[in-house]
C-alpha cells in the first residue's frame, strides 16, 4: 500500500497496508526518523532582503551575461545592453536591407494619413502628426529592443490627450497655450516613462488588466467613432465634450449644419476602408489591401476636391500645411503656471496607457517571431523618444499595433525599417505638403473610425463572460466608465476594480473540507471528490491562501463556523463527538504577524473548547515565521504533522501525548 | 515502496520500487484507471455568485439558528438577534446585579475625569465628554453584543476628531460652529459604522493592519502628550497645529508663560498616575490602584487648588460647568454649507478609528471569557449609538480599551456595567458638576497623558522587527507619518502601505525549483531540502500563488529565465539536454484570463523551442476554467498529471504520444 497525502513538501514512508491498525504500526515504526518538518537554512536578514530586492525589480536578472567576462567584453555588452542597435547592426546585409526598405515604405503609407487623422483627434494641428512620425522613430531604432514595432502616434493616446486638455483648454481660443500643455504632457509621459524603466517599476502596468483594457478600449473607440461625426457629417460648431449623450445631442441640435456632399464623400471612404480591412482580416497575405488603403483615400479624395473646388464649397479641408523640419519646441514646455497640475494628469495617463500598448504590441510580436522583450528596456527607449520628441514638437508616440501589425506582415527584420519611413515622412514634410491643401477632414474622419473601431473586441468580451464573470464585470464597467463618465476616470474605474478584486480574492480565500478516499490515504476536498468521506471525530480543512492580515479574522471565524458546523452535524447524526481539527497549509505561502496571532488564537479557543488543533505541512516561510514568533513551540511536537495522512494516523492511534 | 508526490489532491497508486524501471512498469499498469484530474461538479453561474456573495457577506451564517423554526421562535431569535439585551435579560439575577453594580461604579470613577480630559483632546468643552459617557453607554447596553465593554469617548478618536477640525475651524472664535461641526461628523461617523455593519462590509477595517495600528497609536500618542504641554506647562497661547516640530517650537518660544506651580503639580500628579499604572500591571489583582487614580488627582487637585485659590491664580482652572442633562443637539447637525466635506472627512476618519479599537477590544474580551462578538452586529450597535449621541450633544464613542479592562477586572457580568456607569455619571451630571470649578486643567493633561503613554507598545515594534521586516516597515511609516505629517495623513499612509504590501506579494509570487529526494518519489524545494536531486532534463517548478493578470507577465518571464538558467547549468556540466519543463499548480488556487493565457503563451513559446510543458495537480476552479477557456485541449491528455511522480515517469518512460 501506499501513503500519498494531500501535500506539497511531503516526507515518504513505507506502509504496505490499507488499515488504519496497519497506519498506526507503521507510523510509530518510521516517525522518529523521518516525519519532520524541516526550517528553511538560515540566512540573513540583509541576505532576504537582497534576494527579495532582487525578485522584485530584476526578476529577469538581466545582468546576466556580464558574469565573469572581461571588461572589454564588459564594455561591448553594455554598450548593447543600452544601445540594441549595436547587436544587430554588425550583422546588417543588404538582404534584411531589402526587406527593410519595403516594410518601411508600407508603413509611411500608412504612417502620413494616420499621423495627421490622429493629431486631429489630439486637437493638435495636423502637421504635429507628421513630425511626430518622424523623430521618434529615429531615437526608436537605436534604443528599442523590439525588431517589428512600428512607432508613431496611437489612437487611445491622442483620444485622451485631446479629451483631457480640451475640458481646461481649448486649442482654438489659446493654440499657443494648448501646444504647450500637448509638448509638457508628453515631456511627463515620456519622463515617466523612463523612470519606470530606470527604477525597474515595469509591473505598474501589469495593473491594467487585459480585461479592463478589453472594456476601455472598446469604450474609447466608441467615444473616438462619435466626435469623428463631426467630420463626416460637416459639423462647424459642434461639442467639446467626450461623453456620449451630449454628444449625441450635439449632432441633432446641429442637424441644419450637415453637408450631403460630405456625408456621401464620408460614407464612401468608410465603407472602402472598413472593405479593405475585411478582406485583409480574412486573408493575411493581403495585409498590405488594408495597409495602402488609407494613402488611396486621401489621395483620392484630395484629387476629387481638387476637381470640384470650385462647386463643393462646404467640404472642409486641412488647407495650409508649412513646409520643413520639426522645429524645436523646448521653449515650450511648460513648468509653471496655472495649469501645470492638469499637463503633468495629462502626461501621467497618456504616458501608461501608451506605454501599455507599446508593450504588449512589442511582446506580441516577439512571441511570433520567439525572441524577448525586455519590458523595462523598452519603457526606457519609448520614455527617451518621448522626452526628445517632446522638444521637437511631438507629441505622444508609442508602438502602434496597426503601425506594428502591417511592419511585421512586411516583412521587417529590424528596425531599420522604422527609419526608412521617419525617411519617407521626412520627404513629405519637405516637398509633398502643399499637396495636403485639399485633402478633405471627412476623410480623416473615415481613416480614425476605420482604425478603431477594430479595437472594440466583442469576442474578447464573450470569452470574459464565458471563463471569468468577474473579469467580464472589470471590463463592462471601465467600458460604462468611459463611455458615461469621462476617459480618465474610466481609466482609474478600470485600475481600481483591478485592485478590488485582487483586495477581494485575498481578503475572502477559500477554505476546504478534505476527506478521506476510501482504501487510500489521499485526502480530498469532499466536494470535488464525491467518494471521499469525512474522518469520525476529525475535522480537515485545507486554507487556500496566505494569512493576512486582510484575511485572518475572516479566516478564523469561518474555521470555527466549519467548527460549529461539523459540531451540529455529528449532533443531528448521534457520531462520535469532534476532537481535533487539522489544517492542511500546504496552500499558505505566506503569513504574517496578524496570522501567526490567528492561530495562536485559534488555537487557544479551540483548546478551551477541549479540540486539538494540529498543522499539516507548513512551507518553508511560514514555518520560519512560526518558529520566530514562538507560536510553534505552543503547538508543541505533536502539533505539527508533514501529511494529513500521517496526522489523522497519529491522532486516530489515540497518543497524542507529546 | 510508496508513490508520495508533492500534490493537495493525488491519486494512489501502487509501486513498489525505488529505480525508475519500476516506476515506468508501474505507471503503464495503473494509469488509465486513476491518474485523472477531475472537473469540479457543474454549478450555474448564478449559484457560484450566490455561493462567492453569501462567503463575502455572511461569512458566518449569522441566520443559521433561524432554520427550521417555528415562526414564532423565529420571531424571538429575531429579536434578541437585532437586541442582544433579550437574550441575557431573562437570566439576569441579583448575584450577576452585584458584581455589576460593583464594576459600573469603578469605571463611573474613570470615566468621569477621562470623559472631561478626552472631551479637552477634541477642543471640545469639557461637559460634551460627561454627555458622552451617559447616552451613547444606555444604546450599547441594549444593542451590544459584548458584555465587557466599557462605552465612552476614546483619545485616538478625540485626537483626531480636535486636530481634523481644528485645522479649520477654532472652537475659541466660533463655537457654535465647531460644536455643529463635531456632532454632525459624530453623526457620519455613527452612520458610516451602521452601513458597514448592515452592509456586511465589515472586513473594511481588516485593512487597517495590526502592524500599521502600533506605529499609529504610538505616533498619535506621542503627538498628544506634546499636545499636553500646553496645560501641564500652564502655557496660554499655543498652537493649533498637531506635528511634532512646531509644537516643540511653540512650547520653547512660550517659555515666559511657563508656570512652575502649575509644572510642579502636573509633574506630581502624571508621576502619581504612572506609578498607579505600573502597580497594577505588574499585579493585575490590584487594578483598582489604576482605576481609582485618576479620580483620585482630581478630588485631590480640586482640592489643592480651592484650598490655595488666593495664592495659585496661575493654575488654570475648569471654571463654571451647567448642571443638567445632555440637551438635544438635532438642531445643531450641519448638512450644507462649505465645511460640510471636513465634517465627514472627520466622521468617517474617526468612525473608522474608532470601530476598529471597538471591534478589537470587543474581541479580546469576548475571546478572554471565550463566548463570540459578530463583528458586523457590533457595528451596528456602535454606528446607532453614535448617530443617537449625535443629536444628543455626545461626539464620537466606542469601547474603550481603558474602561472595559477594568470593567472586565471588577468583574462585569453583562452590559449591566454601562447602564450603572450612565446612572452614576447622570448623578454628577445633575448635582456634582459645580464641584469641578477648581479642578486645574493640568491634571487633566497627566490623566491624558499617563492614559496614551500605555498606546506606545514598543514590545510589539520589536516583534514585528523579528519577525516580519515589511508589518515593521508599515509600522515606523504610519509612526513617522502621524508624527511629522498628519494624522489622517498617517492614516492614509498605513492603509496605503498594507495594501501595497499585499499588491507586492501577489505581483511578484515565489517559484520554486522542486527536487527528488533520492530513493522515494517525493519532489521538493532544492534550497530547504539540501539532498533534493534535479531530475535530468526536467525541470520541475511549483508556482506559490495564483496566477493574475497582476503577476501574469512576471511569472512568464520568471519562468523563461529558470528555463535559461537550467540550460546554462546543464550547458556547463554536459549534461543531457532539456526536454520538459513541469509547473506544479498545487499552490495556484486560482487563475484568471490573464493568467490563462499566459499557460497558453507559455506552452507555445516551450514548444518552438522544442520543450515540453506540463501542468500538475490544478486544483478544482483552475481546472474548471483551463477546461472552459479551451487552454486545456492544447495541453491535451498528456499535459496535465495529478502528481509530480506520475508526471516524471511518464515522461522517462519516453512513451509521451498522446
Amino acid at each position: 500500500m501506499v501513503m500519498n497525502s494531500n501535500n506539497n513538501r511531503v516526507e515518504h514512508f513505507d506502509s504496505h497496508e490499507t488499515e488504519t491498525t496497519a497506519i498506526k504500526l507503521h507510523t510509530q515504526i518510521s516517525m522518529p526518523e523521518i516525519h519532520q518538518v524541516r526550517l528553511p537554512p538560515k540566512i540573513t536578514a540583509l541576505h532576504k532582503l537582497k534576494h527579495r530586492l532582487s525578485e522584485i525589480f530584476f526578476p529577469d536578472d538581466p545582468f546576466h551575461r556580464f558574469k565573469n567576462q572581461p571588461s572589454f567584453t564588459k564594455f561591448i555588452l553594455a554598450l548593447q545592453f543600452f544601445f540594441p542597435i549595436f547587436h544587430w547592426a554588425p550583422q546588417y546585409n543588404l538582404s534584411l536591407l531589402r526587406r527593410d526598405v519595403i516594410s518601411g515604405l508600407t508603413i509611411a503609407s500608412l504612417a502620413i494619413p494616420q499621423g495627421i487623422s490622429y493629431a486631429k483627434l489630439a486637437n493638435l494641428p495636423p502637421i504635429v502628426g507628421l513630425y511626430s512620425s518622424f523623430v521618434p522613430p529615429l531615437i526608436y531604432s537605436v534604443l528599442g529592443s523590439s525588431r517589428h514595432l512600428g512607432v508613431g502616434p496611437v489612437s487611445i493616446a491622442s483620444l485622451v490627450m485631446g479629451s483631457m486638455l480640451s475640458e481646461t483648454v481649448s486649442y482654438s481660443h489659446d493654440p499657443i497655450l494648448y501646444l504647450q500643455l500637448a509638448f509638457t504632457a508628453t515631456f511627463v509621459a515620456g519622463l515617466f516613462q523612463a523612470s519606470l524603466g530606470i527604477l525597474r517599476l515595469g509591473f505598474v502596468i501589469d495593473f491594467l488588466s487585459k480585461a479592463t483594457l478589453v472594456g476601455f478600449m472598446a469604450g474609447a473607440a466608441i467615444i473616438v467613432s462619435l466626435q469623428q461625426l463631426k467630420g463626416l457629417l460637416g459639423i462647424v460648431h459642434f461639442t467639446p465634450k467626450m461623453q456620449i449623450i451630449p454628444v449625441l445631442i450635439s449632432v441633432y441640435k446641429q442637424k441644419d449644419e450637415w453637408s450631403w456632399q460630405t456625408i456621401i464623400m464620408g460614407i464612401g471612404f468608410l465603407l472602402f476602408l472598413l472593405t479593405t480591412r475585411h478582406i485583409s482580416l480574412r486573408k493575411p497575405k493581403l495585409f498590405w489591401v488594408s495597409a495602402a488603403a488609407p494613402l488611396t483615400s486621401v489621395i483620392l479624395s484630395t484629387l476629387l476636391v481638387f476637381l470640384l473646388r470650385h462647386k463643393a464649397h462646404k467640404i472642409s479641408v486641412i488647407g495650409y500645411l508649412p513646409k520643413g523640419l520639426n522645429p524645436p519646441s523646448v521653449n515650450l514646455l511648460y513648468f509653471n503656471g496655472p495649469h501645470l497640475a492638469l499637463a503633468i494628469k495629462t502626461g501621467i495617463a497618456t504616458g501608461i496607457l501608451s506605454l501599455t500598448e507599446g508593450i504588449a504590441v512589442g511582446r506580441t510580436f516577439a512571441s511570433l517571431k520567439n525572441y524577448q522583450v525586455d519590458g523595462n528596456k523598452e519603457m526606457m527607449a519609448i520614455g527617451l523618444m518621448n522626452i526628445a520628441g517632446s522638444c521637437s514638437s511631438c507629441y505622444v508616440t508609442t508602438g502602434s499595433f496597426s503601425r506594428s501589425a502591417v511592419n511585421y506582415n512586411a516583412g521587417a527584420q529590424t528596425a531599420v525599417s522604422n527609419i526608412i519611413m521617419a525617411t519617407a515622412v521626412l520627404v513629405t514634410l519637405l516637398f509633398l505638403m502643399p499637396l495636403f491643401y485639399y485633402t478633405p477632414n471627412v476623410v480623416l474622419a473615415a481613416i480614425i473610425i476605420a482604425a478603431v473601431i477594430g479595437l472594440i473586441d466583442y469576442q474578447a468580451a464573450y470569452k470574459l463572460w464565458k471563463v471569468d464573470k468577474l473579469d467580464f464585470l472589470a471590463c463592462i464597467c471601465s467600458f460604462f466608465g468611459v463611455l458615461f463618465i469621462s476617459v480618465p476616470l474610466g481609466l482609474s474605474i478600470a485600475v481600481a476594480i483591478s485592485v478590488f478584486k485582487i483586495l477581494l480574492h485575498v481578503s475572502r480565500p477559500n477554505t476546504l473540507v478534505l476527506g478521506n478516499i476510501p482504501g487510500t490515504q489521499i485526502f480530498h476536498n469532499i466536494n470535488q471528490y464525491k467518494e471521499a468521506l469525512r474522518v469520525p471525530s476529525i475535522l480537515i480543512l485545507a486554507i487556500e491562501s496566505p494569512i493576512y492580515f486582510a484575511n485572518s479574522t475572516y479566516l478564523q471565524e469561518r474555521i470555527l463556523r466549519w467548527v460549529r458546523e461539523e459540531e451540529e452535524c455529528i449532533k443531528a447524526n448521534n457520531g462520535s463527538s469532534l476532537k481535533c481539527v487539522i489544517l492542511d497549509m500546504t496552500a499558505v505561502t505566506a503569513i504574517d504577524t496578524s496570522g501567526l496571532e490567528t492561530l495562536y488564537e485559534l488555537r487557544k479557543m479551540l483548546e478551551s473548547r477541549s479540540l486539538q488543533l494540529v498543522l499539516v505541512n507548513p512551507v518553508g516561510n511560514v514555518m520560519e515565521k512560526l518558529h520566530m514568533s514562538k507560536v510553534l513551540d505552543t503547538f508543541g511536537l505533536r502539533g505539527v504533522y508533514l501529511t494529513v495522512g500521517e496526522a489523522v494516523a497519529d491522532i486516530t492511534s489515540g497518543k497524542a501525548q507529546p
